[in-house]
């Protein structure tokens, strides 16, 4: 068409990274422009580094059940964060070095510095235009943070800033409780810190469904201090930073903003494109192309607002590669929604969340309290519940919501089940090991069970429930 | 018929108390009758209290890792193992009376004493004789042990005797390592004995694929020591007993012999029955009805030796109860093949064993291998691999061999897609979550992808890795 290139690929984090290797295998002719430090999210500030701080936090909270367990000497460990936190970073740095290695080798394909559309077929990079068949928007996101708060300087964090610490604390406070804010809250107050944890909702870690709510409320404000809505107001007093709420009050040395992200596309020149744009500045993006509107023009990951996991910004980097430099988009089948919290208990959403179904007429709940889980039991983890949600005609398991030890592994079973229609009598035919946590997830599907038409007696799915703690 | 009796279930175990909750439906004219000890083999001597020994040999393990996450004073642990075994008692005692609350209130029905076969119609019962339409033998199984190695006196275990005991070791010696012998060797070296292993065999916990089998063999000898292919001679010295294979020997405290179960058939009387007896002296059963040729006769659990899994004793029970007293037996459809062992990294088999399956021609083999899985690296639990097979020409998973941190878990999900017939292409369709270790499962699903035919590109199961260690 006489462009000079066919794509140029805004930000190099996982959605333009996937959809790098989709534009590699079909030409030569793109750019790839990153702002700021290269290395994704994911891999910089977020899901490694906070699973590895987590990990850390989860085996030194280990030591309470050390005493029933029959181990000796738990009162003489202690958490040496600069150490935790200097793990943190070795182990970041290396998997910061894994993604830098995707644009290794591009090139003067890999550009550093600010890209800015002049419209659906240029890109301004730092000062020079470039004509382009088709651009593929990857910009990402960044952690929310009132302005007024920036006054507080290095003692207010984000994601961005706390792996940075030499060492934290004692006294946190951390604002907002999405997955973020329960992940961290839970993590630094495990480490011995103490933690106070402010959120203006009152249903923690993206959960629905409120008797979970409720049960995760209640494990977490035993662990740290907890209000909920509860806005947090910031004052500078003698000795460090004031978060008060109403009547609560706490001085603390950092206050950690895990206020929830926004996509980076301040500077991105979407109100060239010629499409209406939201309140958010946010054009309409089709979730099966990820093109806006009809323009070669295509918005994926984080920067989108649609699912800002990273699974889905893989997903709709490959879209958005394959779709970018096709004669006409492919529309996808995206996957199962599932989110997951990294809690303990962990929180998981499956499917159709609690709030989206209607519980009270189409569709049953199945329950199970892991308290008297057998296999809970024995590796004193026995907290939390679980709740699958299945169509009271059919039996289609719809979704669930969990908040359950080692839920992260039947977030992956329920998923499937979800994403191949499958129903809560298919899920109760298929094998259940002993003893395991999963035994709990059938109890709950057993409590499902029996709120919808039967299955064949001659069928294994309809096996009921022996009665006996130890067996189920 | 004239029968006084409907049934007699001979075994209060898992398999007798799932066949006496349909029974109970059906009828009050049986009898159970238990021989020994009430309570189930899961519960008193096998599932639960070696999962209370693993769970707390694996907290005490953990320690090694602390240095490297940042916490101190791991040197100050120790493992009372007293009370380890004290807690393990404790916990089993209540898993135990939770069974026995399953043939609470059962009046006259409830018999203790020793059934035998006067035929298929007739049962003698300490003495006397009773007429019945039809019998349920669950009579369980029990350790293999050498007669000669009786006169080793209570320093020759069992998992009958293990669990009670006030102490342990300090050396041990285990004897078999197929699945009870790994998790207990490894157990009892973590809680800090020395144990010495010996198996006759190469292959260790039931692992058929031998990359898996080496990888396994080699973590367990940095555990302990390991003697595979050999033979253990027993015999009594000056300070313990000596247990010697060709080259090695070593003088230990105890004895485990982990060598297997036998079914509890000796005094059951099956010659009565008409029915040809193998060399073991075992009839018959069908594994679909749970019935010995067309008599009124059903041997269901360990004692029918086909799959000795408390799940799957589960099911033999409920078959056997419902066929018992039906004009007719059903043939249930069985459920995909699984079995687990708790070890670190946890062995998993799902569906076919690699070892009956054409990994030549007809099948592919996909792996992942943990050490440099990101999630794993995080938790510092990177070390075991995963094999998925798949049918060449279909891509249909047909099963999976595992040596992998959280085994059990992924084992589930692998089953439910074995059992719902679906393929690699499904599986890889589904959300996986970042970061877990089934993107370790999707490695090894990616990899069999490869070697299949191709699914539609437009399909989000054929994208690709990304190549990025952090991202997979």
């Amino acid at each position: 068409m006489g462009h000079a290139l066919d794509t140029i690929i805004i930000g190099a984090g996982t959605a333009g990274l996937a959809a790098l290797r989709e534009v590699r295998k079909r030409t030569s002719r793109y750019l790839i422009v990153n702002e700021g430090p290269w290395g994704t999210t994911c891999a910089r500030v977020g899901c490694m580094p906070s699973k590895s701080l987590i990990e850390a936090a989860n085996a030194f909270h280990r030591r309470h059940a050390f005493a029933e367990f029959g181990l000796r000497g738990a009162e003489a460990l202690s958490a040496d964060i600069p150490a935790v936190l200097e793990r943190v970073r070795k182990l970041r740095d290396d998997f910061v070095a894994g993604a830098l290695k995707a644009t290794d080798n591009l090139g003067t394909a890999r550009r550093k510095g600010r890209a800015t559309l002049l419209g659906p077929n240029r890109v301004d990079i730092d000062g020079t235009a470039y004509d382009t068949r088709s651009i593929i928007l990857a910009p990402g996101s960044r952690p929310t943070l009132p302005e007024e708060w920036l006054a507080f300087g290095d003692r207010m964090l984000t994601t961005d800033t706390l792996f940075e610490q030499s060492t934290l604390g004692p006294r946190i406070a951390v604002i907002g409780m999405g997955p973020i804010g329960v992940e961290l809250s839970q993590a630094l107050a495990r480490l011995g810190l103490q933690v106070a944890a402010f959120t203006t909702g009152d249903t923690l870690g993206g959960l629905s469904d409120p008797v979970l709510n409720a049960e995760l409320t209640a494990l977490l404000k035993k662990e740290l201090v907890l209000h909920t809505q509860a806005k947090a107001e910031l004052r500078e007093v003698t000795g460090g930073i004031e978060v008060s709420s109403g009547p609560h009050r706490m001085v603390v040395d950092q206050v950690v903003a895990a206020m929830g992200r926004v996509p980076n596309i301040q500077y991105l020149g979407l109100e060239t494109l010629g499409v209406p744009l939201d309140e958010r500045g946010m054009p309409e993006v089709d979730p099966g192309t990820l093109q806006i509107g009809d323009l070669p023009v295509f918005l994926a990951g984080d920067a989108n607002g649609q699912t800002p996991l990273l699974h889905e910004a893989a997903d709709e980097g490959h879209i958005a590669g394959m779709n970018a430099l096709a004669e006409s988009p492919t529309r996808f089948q995206r996957r199962t929604p599932m989110s997951i919290v990294f809690s303990d208990p962990q929180i998981a959403v499956v499917g159709q969340r609690r709030a989206d179904l209607d519980t009270e007429h189409t569709v049953v709940t199945g329950m199970v309290d892991y308290a008297q889980q057998g296999r809970a039991r024995t590796a004193l983890r026995n907290q939390g519940r679980l709740c699958v949600y299945a169509d009271r005609s059919t039996g289609r398991l719809l979704g669930a919501e969990l908040c359950a030890p080692e839920a992260e592994h039947m977030a992956h079973l329920l998923a499937l089940a979800v994403q191949q229609k499958l129903s809560v009598h298919d899920l109760l035919g298929m094998p259940f090991y002993h003893p395991t946590l999963e035994e709990g997830l059938r109890t709950a599907l057993r409590d499902a069970a029996r709120q919808l038409p039967s299955a064949r007696e001659s069928d294994l799915s309809s096996c009921p429930a022996m009665g006996v703690a130890a067996l189920e």
